[in-house]
């Protein structure tokens, strides 16, 4: 039986909803299932900068850990595209924010109250039963920058929207932040759990703001116009690959029970009848993945995004000499640079060079501007600029580059080494 | 030259921003066109009630009259809706609210961001020219209850959203209302005009909320779970058709100069060369649509609108024993119309009775429940649903019914009687 079907299948038998799993619970249940690899998968469900286009949608993307699935930002339409995708959206649990910019957040109530069952009201004289949530039972994680709170907060209070669960916002506060308060004189909303915290930075970081069992998440600030994050998802060390030509004709002569078997793939020490020991693989470091919002430098997070085995990486305007009709002839890559970085964003170059500091296996550009079409139609201009694009991040990245389009999905496997 | 051609040309020749014509500019050059009839076009860019399906978006519709294009309600996602249409973005300069549920509502600000060059932001030390705006001159206007300005102020503030036009909004506040005041303690965002309006009901109506040359627009409340209005857009009396076979052998006989002409078109009284008086045709009522929004009972704004051209009127849940397999079997009508009523909606023989009741000459059904997908994708249970729904309420309304779907336009012609 798979992790996520055991998981499941677990949740049924127990009764529970499985987002309302505890940590605590959660942590068990993963240790049961320690020398199993989850499925990660990463599907874009926007991958435009500022302004929408008929190929990208606003700044989304999703991340599956085995039957999690978690947002990362959340722009308008959000909603429609997850039913356009193969996300399942029953099972997202927890939403990442970069920043507040309204593309990367103007989502968020919307999916919350399509999510929530918290669309329409009653008439006066019918009692809701949706006013009878648990507050302290959140189905819902957000994690954001100062704001997040107060955003959500007032959106749903100005709609009268009345959800059916409960949401919880945490907050990633900045060393010039207050640091408490919600940033309104709104008071809480009913569905919004008073469990929120507000996380401040320790060395310039937000080490460990989230562990659930086998994962970690960790945040650190990215410069770009506004207070702006980037996520790092890391995985625990997944135990090493066994050899069965190894271990089971040493256990056939010594006629020890295969069951030791268990304890060899978790890496332990067995000892045979006859006394001989043997050690079980060593580890194999965890899948880390380092998802950024929008940036023109992301420095600040080296620190923890090193060896990422995905990065993704913001590319919004691009120098196209001799490819995009639209380059005037004035410009320069001097200039595309300088303007791009004005508006606090990255070229193809930029994120390359990036992805080589921290040496990340795999680059995925994203954030495109509205000039520069998804080339998933077939159109030969698109996809020659596309194409142009990642091999201007490629040039200088030293590893696999890939650019983001909507809808598509992009499994992020434990390596072989 | 057509009435849009011309004017497009005129705001071309003066070098204004035809978005900015003031009121009195616009009259003037609409009396100089009065004998042409403006093309009047509505488009359907959502039709889902609460949630979004495949083939239904949240609420919005546009109403092209001449080249201005005007928006009623605008649920989420509006602006790739509108990218999709037929209908010109960049000709927005009205937005109507009905109330302030999410799915009515949550594309507002986005839209202003789209519309408005209001996405992304500048680094520290780059001066960003959209802080020069000019907040007398708003190019876009808004109309809703209480707590429309509230709620787009707030969403552009936490957004950290600077607009490159400013906007403004116009409450229609109920007798409950404070009478004056913004509903929150943010401080006027940047781009906002101080000139909204607070307009107070008289009589329980908000008549002639803006007269903007041959077209006025009044509102009243109808009844749902939150505040919630109803718009009815007025036409001026239009000149009566001129039959040339009445007029033309007189002139000629009595060898008067054709440009008379003009005069009789507009219906006034001229002297032939002979001293004949011919009196130019009676004027035809305007056209009269009437948009509503959510309501399980709009009778309050039915003084405004008998004889409506156009009524617009949700139907969100249907009983359709023996068409819609999900039907249960301790369902009657009655029940459906009960349970649709306590949250706040309409069947569709509600609105048919209501159509009738105002002697309506065409009923557009609109927000339907997710349940009822859109039937142009030739899907044979979707239609003989939507079919079924339209006879419906065609059995009681004694006029045209039609069912809305996203991206359905339907011109409203002058009647020929």
């Amino acid at each position: 039986m798979g992790f996520i079907a055991a998981r499941l299948r677990l949740c049924v038998a127990l009764g529970i909803n499985h987002h309302r799993l505890t940590a605590p619970s959660l942590k068990r249940f993963y240790m049961a299932s320690k020398t199993q690899v989850h499925p990660m998968e990463i599907t874009f469900l926007g991958t435009a900068s500022a302004v929408p286009s008929s190929t990208r949608s606003h700044s989304c993307l999703s991340l599956r850990i085995g039957s999690d699935v978690w947002l990362f930002d959340c722009g308008e339409g959000t909603q429609r595209q997850l039913q356009r995708s193969v996300v399942k959206m029953g099972r997202i649990n927890r939403i990442f924010l970069t920043h507040l910019h309204g593309d990367h957040i103007f989502g968020v109530t919307p999916l919350l109250a399509g999510l929530l069952n918290g669309s329409g009201g009653v008439t006066e004289g019918e009692e809701d039963p949706r006013q009878f949530l648990d507050v302290n039972n959140p189905a819902i994680e957000i994690y954001g920058p100062l704001g997040t709170r107060a955003y959500i907060r007032s959106s749903l209070t100005h709609t009268y929207t009345t959800l059916g669960s409960a949401y919880v916002v945490h907050e990633l506060r900045f060393p010039d932040d207050p640091k408490t308060g919600d940033f309104t004189n709104l008071r809480r909303h009913r569905s919004e759990s008073p469990s929120g915290r507000n996380i401040q930075q320790v060395d310039g970081l937000w080490r460990d703001i989230l562990t659930d069992g086998r994962i970690s998440v960790s945040a650190a600030p990215i410069q770009h116009s506004v207070p702006c994050v980037g996520y790092v998802v890391n995985e625990a060390p997944l135990p090493g690959k066994v050899d069965p030509q190894k271990y089971i004709p040493e256990l056939k002569r010594t006629n020890t029970p295969m069951k030791v078997m268990r304890d060899i793939q978790e890496g332990k020490r067995v000892k045979l009848n006859d006394g001989t020991i043997l050690e079980g693989p060593q580890n194999r470091p965890g899948r880390k993945l380092v998802i950024l919002g929008d940036t023109y430098d992301p420095s600040p997070i080296e620190p923890l995004a090193l060896d990422a085995h995905l990065l993704i990486h913001e590319a919004t305007n691009a120098h196209l000499p001799g490819v995009d009709s639209r380059t005037k002839e004035e410009d320069t890559y001097e200039s595309i640079e300088a303007r791009t970085k004005s508006r606090g964003h990255s070229t193809p170059q930029m994120a390359g060079a990036f992805a080589k500091r921290i040496r990340a296996r795999t680059l995925i550009l994203n954030h495109f501007s509205t000039k520069y079409a998804a080339d998933e139609d077939g159109d030969d201009e698109a996809k020659l600029i596309m194409d142009t694009i990642r091999g201007q991040a490629a040039g200088i990245a030293d590893c696999e580059v890939i650019c983001a389009r909507d809808f598509l999905s992009h499994t992020v496997v434990v390596p072989a080494d």
